[in-house]
């Protein structure tokens, strides 16, 4: 099937065409950046964390160390919710009311559960680092069985899911249109500086493609 | 005082010296950006959905229609959090096991109530608009009274709050200093792109002082 299941709890009560279903903008969201706000409630209490995560088809894995609170809490399978946001541009208008931002975000909920066969694991470990740098994976000394162990990976089905995107230039009201204000959109990206090497770096060690190719993605995650 | 008292609820657990309270650090935090990820729970489900926010003091004030679900959700007196999290860089180490991100992120619990005092409510809006653009209130068409009423206005008090920060190098194991491989950092910036003028705009009208400014920042918002 090619859209995910509209619920309830997913359909946007506002601005409804905003919306999107369809797993390609699903995935693409959620496959152009790596950072996502993770929302649990403990006693009553709602906690939003961020923290990395990687996209493998409709599951997303998120991970860290064994002694994380927030992991413990999830693996008992308590309702999550995970939200990645990208935000496009600033959208100024001619009034104050209508100044808005440009953006994409995708709002998942459901439960987790723990990985914990090993090779699956190891995948899982892959696919977030890949997630964050395309490439380093194959660069690096994979984690050992004593890393493995000392880290929780949890996975999340992308089965209740939406999405929702405001493009475009600010929309006025008619009567404010012959206002002498400036009024459009102000890009924003995400944008990769020079690369720090580690002050302990051996002498010689070029910079490795990962970081390179990195580089070179225009307005890169 | 010039800390937030710390609570069980935000002692960090792990690595606690990467956790503080004291004012200046949480407000230039708050301050860094206008893009936070808000949770709340309904029906036993949590919800995290991004919005726009403005820092006044000790007051952080969120707003949207007065139709929004979340707006109307949150000014029960609902239980809430509030994160804001700026992403610095990619900390790259030798071993998969020890990347990392560098980042500066602040976790606000409490209670949001709404804003109903017509000043307090234009105040707290241009305080937001500030946030976003700075210069830009100055700019442009104010709220009118039709436009106030349709905008609901909570404010939440930063009382129960703390940041988190990771900077620097990666850490990697002694036994892998050796290793042929790069590790480094490679910072991220949110950087304005050209700015877009709406379609519709009258001709010969200059970029505003808030957009030129704006491009100045560097590594801006």
């Amino acid at each position: 099937m090619d859209s995910y299941q509209q619920t309830t709890r997913t359909t946007l009560k506002r601005r409804p065409q905003r919306g999107a279903f369809d797993r390609p903008t699903v995935h693409a969201i959620l496959d152009a950046t790596f950072l996502c706000h993770v929302g649990f409630v403990v006693e009553g209490q709602p906690f939003v964390i961020p923290t990395s995560y990687g996209r493998d088809g409709d599951t997303l894995f998120i991970h860290g160390a064994a002694a994380s609170r927030m992991l413990r809490e999830l693996s008992t399978g308590i309702p999550v919710a995970v939200t990645v946001t990208l935000l496009d541009g600033l959208v100024l208008a001619r009034s104050a009311f209508h100044h808005s931002l440009n953006y994409r975000s995708v709002v998942m909920l459901g439960t987790a559960s723990l990985v914990e066969e090993p090779a699956e694991k190891m995948h899982a470990l892959e696919v977030i680092t890949e997630q964050i740098v395309p490439g380093r994976w194959a660069e690096v000394r994979r984690p050992d069985d004593q890393e493995l162990k000392a880290t929780t990976v949890l996975r999340l089905p992308i089965e209740e899911v939406s999405a929702k995107i405001r493009t475009g230039p600010p929309i006025d009201d008619d009567e404010d249109m012959k206002l002498p204000i400036w009024a459009g959109v102000l890009p924003l990206t995400v944008a990769p500086g020079s690369p720090i090497p580690d002050p302990q770096l051996a002498e010689g060690l070029p910079l490795p493609a990962s970081v390179t190719a990195y580089q070179k993605i225009e307005g890169a995650k």
